[in-house]
């Protein structure tokens, strides 16, 4: 996500994960970007975050100060620019500001014997959550009087801009994606939000032929009547620039429908497309190549050499980080033709949803 | 989850739930489980429920009271026995217990011009979950003392306890699981959760013969390779008590290896044999028949005719519960059978994660 009106990004991180990080920001191309060492607590780490723009040991250049700064953990990887907005926003107005979310739990006090004290009224109180932002002077100050207790036990920023510079923060409702992973039940959801994102929209593709074309207009429709995703259908001809958009529009599905002796040969070329792109570097892309066997032959059958020739093109499809699966229709009965092309749908919305690494290069029969 | 030293279980249900909530109950073979209609708040549900040890009018026949109760939420649906045991230990002792875990985020108190009153230190605080417990006198005693205010906006049992009855519950902490199913995020890892729990076993079935007895072997520890997973190997033979047990030990995933001929038939008497047991009733079980292919034709084919065999044989099996994927191993060179059994074990745990019901019937080639 780029945001324009962001200046300059600073990534804390310890000691011994910066080589580690230097090499995601190269790969990915990151821009903007500042890496500064961590501290042994939240509160110490933050601080050396805010210390670049005032402190020349802290960066080989000292960045311009910023009037309003931002805090956000990495941990809570689905941030949108509308609460960076509404937190700088409010932050402008009243010198700090966070995310909040209702409470799902009744918080409780516990007695020294173990045992319950009193319990709070959840309606009045709120979970503090990331991001949060604060004119720079203030939370600069806020961490340079703290105590050495505050710097190492404490971990609410919105509470030391309280503390020390008499600022009540502005409480901004969040979204519930703005939650913490925590748990392996957290990396858990957020794989599931991630490959959901992913499957927003799928391009098909077709040869100008009568039999693709005809299997790629039911697919498209077939498609959009079994989910909420958005298909369109584009050409592969000589002039490619639709495809190119729909590319570059941030589109992560891909299906390929042409005639069985063609089906690699013009899959490959959509693979060029796509690794001369750089969609395929943050997620990967899923591609589903299409065959569309229009033979009279009844006793149709798959030769072991074909199967092969899949999974090599798909192994090395692989290595771009795009998952490329085979999907055989057979364009026999016309009266049937309906029935193969939702399965064939009901299959390309299972593989893209999945995404499984393991079961490229497989053909799958609609 | 079958716990022998619980007596009756109560489920309370909104009153256009119950017949939902019956037909499920005699579906699965719930036993000891009286449906009791539910409040329009959390309170009056619960109070409701603990009227049928002691109001006729709330159950066909008067429950015998308990001289404790676990008191738990249907969102929370991975407690353990042991949890469960410790809370009514505590209550036993305590008059109270219930479940905590650490907060994960700061909580605060927003002052009436939404901005920040106070925050509170995080470790003074825990999160209070379910189950809790307590003796039965106790918390009935509660529910008939306290105010229709409580009843309408309290959501605390252990509030209730120590305000009406003095009684300062014992707080056990939980484990991670005994969280709180709120978001859509919160049912990906759900899903996630069980597929992994239902996936930490898999028993290879093999006939006797060299071939597929050899290709059994190797699977199996390949398997066993890959992951942390079970893998066990049984013989289908003429006396199937080996593979009752485990059928019965709650397995749910099963690779039948067989000479391509006799792969469907003799998968079919897996089938046979799990529909029999109740084991694919709750969760959806795995079925992969690996087709041994020992020929020594090189320009090897699959036929129309046996995909479709396929398909129409996992079509049927689905309506049991259970998910049947064909396999197909190409048993010919003996230098490159591991590795083609590797990645078809690769294929095997792929297959049983997911658990996709969409790609049935479709035969993946290792």
């Amino acid at each position: 996500m780029w945001i324009s009106w962001i200046s300059d990004i600073i990534v804390v991180v310890s000691p011994e994960k910066i080589e580690t990080m230097k090499s995601i920001i190269e790969k990915y191309g990151h821009k903007r970007v500042t890496i500064v060492k961590g501290g042994i607590t939240r509160h110490r780490s933050i601080f050396n975050g805010l210390k670049v723009f005032t402190e020349d040991e802290f960066s080989n250049h000292l960045l311009r100060k910023p009037e309003v700064v931002i805090i956000h953990d990495a941990v809570r990887p689905f941030v949108e620019e509308d609460i960076l907005s509404k937190v700088v926003v409010a932050a402008k107005e009243h010198g700090a500001a966070g995310a909040i979310r209702p409470l799902v739990s009744t918080v409780i006090a516990s007695a020294a014997d173990g045992c319950l004290d009193h319990s709070l009224e959840r309606a009045k109180y709120r979970a503090s959550e990331m991001p949060q932002a604060f004119l720079f002077d203030i939370i600069y100050e806020a961490y340079q009087q703290c105590t050495d207790y505050d710097l190492d036990y404490g971990t609410e920023c919105l509470h030391l801009a309280l503390k020390y510079c008499k600022t009540n923060a502005k409480l901004v409702e969040g979204t519930a994606d703005l939650w913490k992973v925590t748990y392996k039940r957290d990396l858990y959801a957020a794989e599931s939000i991630i490959k959901d994102n992913l499957s927003q929209q799928v391009c098909v593709i077709t040869d100008v032929k009568e039999a693709a074309a005809q299997v790629g207009f039911l697919l498209q429709e077939s498609l959009k009547s079994q989910t909420k995703i958005e298909a369109i259908s584009v050409s592969l001809s000589k002039n490619n620039s639709h495809l190119q958009n729909v590319i570059s529009g941030q589109c992560y599905n891909f299906v390929c429908v042409n005639d069985k002796k063609r089906a690699i040969q013009e899959t490959q070329q959509v693979v060029d497309m796509l690794e001369k792109s750089n969609i395929p570097l943050l997620y990967p892309v899923v591609l589903i190549s299409v065959h569309l066997d229009i033979s009279e032959n009844i006793s149709f059958s798959i030769g072991m050499e074909e199967l092969t020739r899949i999974k090599k093109f798909a192994r090395e499809a692989k290595n771009e980080n795009i998952l490329v699966y085979g999907l055989l229709i057979q364009y026999k009965d016309h009266l049937l033709l309906q029935d193969t092309v939702n399965s064939a749908a009901a299959l390309i919305l299972a593989l893209i949803k999945d995404r499984n690494p393991e079961l490229i290069g497989q053909l799958l029969v609609a």
